[in-house]
């Protein structure tokens, strides 16, 4: 028994496209997918790259021992979708190579599947989401623009990222789940093919910066990840997970501690 | 370090209006005004009532005990949103005698708030809200679609709310507040006074059944609970609170994890 009651939680790992908990966010749309039945956690630091997600995920991922002890929540599923940031050209800040990139992308992977990892967690499953198209005038001008309104101070910004650059990342990402057997959500091609090409204003509905997300590109996202979820982790399809707690018509008006004594010896036998 | 790594959380404990994670809603907004400072977990059961409640609250809020063995996140804020279903007309099996409804909002502030209760908790700030108006003949109409689109089984549903007791239970949860020293969101006049009145078509825009509340309902309850929050319970306004991990341009580019080791032993020395 405790604040995070129920034992099971998925995590959403990731940067700013993962941070985001605004209307039609992939947080919202999962919290409401899993809703009585699972807590969903947002883990996304936004600006962060696959290189400072490791330390990070060092801290917000149980241990192994902390988890044997009841002292977290098993992490049954878990999203890591990276490298948006990482796709900054040099000298930002950002940029992480390429190949880094796919390195840290199998480190993560390892951290929860390897036997000799501190944070191995075998009952938890992943599921990579490479980053999307990027629209480059809008992304520039979206900079430009708040340099603009925090009173054009310091040099005028640049343009640091490159669509064809970023495509490169995605497919290093599609590379990692090939070679390590977790399935992608492979989030550029689904935007690319719900946008029905690569032109700006065919990928415009889906960007409200030329970088992040908008509602109508995360329904996108929750579409994949969800009928992925379905034909890969059945056993996490909410539709086949107990509700917490009774459905409230079946609960005994008289003597409602009954039906609740009832979920909580399931709970315990760990039926639940 | 856990699944939970976040040592504090907002639970919004109550009934259908609560459960919900459908954008705009409340829970949607809170998880974005605490996006990265905590954790907001959804404890909302549809159907239930303040009788209901109680068993249900001893399975989702940490005993004192659990919480000092660090075997439960620390609950910073409870909301307390009970009483649509309590104040169903007899004989609903929903209906909770309207003294009951008071009787157990006290049972639910003191099993939080007294030193001899087993969840004791004097770091969790509670706020109480109270049932917003409803719209009787929506609700009906509602109530009756659904059972025609189900084939028009059992008996077809009657009236099972009046407007008029839905309000004296309202006036009963400020009266708890008012007991108790609790502050409370008077969600019921809020409604009525962003919709100009109390008529049918004045109350429209802010529900959907007559019952459940649009995203524009909603955003009446966020505003008067984050004003509350901000105004009682300054040291849970969201601007105040450190950001969980520095923020991007922070990390030391070349040796990220030692600002994290600095966050880490922060949060030890119980400073984050």
């Amino acid at each position: 028994m405790s604040a995070a009651a129920y034992t099971d939680a998925v995590m959403l790992f990731g940067d700013s496209l993962t941070q985001a908990w605004s209307e039609g966010s992939l947080a919202q749309r999962m919290a409401e997918y899993y809703n009585r039945r699972i807590d969903v956690v947002n883990r996304g630091f936004g600006g962060y790259t696959s290189t400072w997600a490791i330390p990070v995920f060092e801290q917000v991922f149980a241990t192994k021992e902390a988890r044997e002890k009841g002292l977290a929540q098993e992490v049954r599923l878990i999203t890591i979708w990276l490298g948006a940031n990482d796709a900054c050209l040099p000298p930002t800040a950002q940029h992480v190579p390429i190949e880094t990139y796919r390195a840290n992308l199998h480190h993560l992977i390892a951290q929860v599947q390897s036997p000799s990892s501190a944070y191995h967690s075998p009952n938890t499953k992943i599921v990579l989401v490479n980053p999307p198209p990027i629209i480059e005038d809008a992304w520039l001008k979206s900079r430009v623009e708040k340099w603009t309104d925090f009173g054009s101070q310091g040099p005028k910004p640049d343009q640091n990222r490159d669509a064809k650059v970023t495509r490169r990342y995605a497919e290093v990402c599609k590379e990692v789940a090939k070679e390590t057997g977790v399935p992608v959500v492979d989030l550029w091609q689904a935007i690319v093919d719900a946008a029905g090409g690569e032109a700006d204003d065919q990928l415009a509905p889906y960007f409200y910066d030329g970088l992040h997300l908008t509602s109508e590109g995360y329904a996108v996202l929750f579409k994949h990840l969800t009928a992925l979820i379905e034909e890969k982790y059945p056993e996490l399809n909410p539709e086949g997970m107990t509700m917490r707690m009774p459905h409230w018509a079946d609960v005994d008006m008289e003597k409602p501690r009954i039906a609740f004594d009832k979920v909580l010896k399931g709970r315990l036998a760990g039926e639940l």
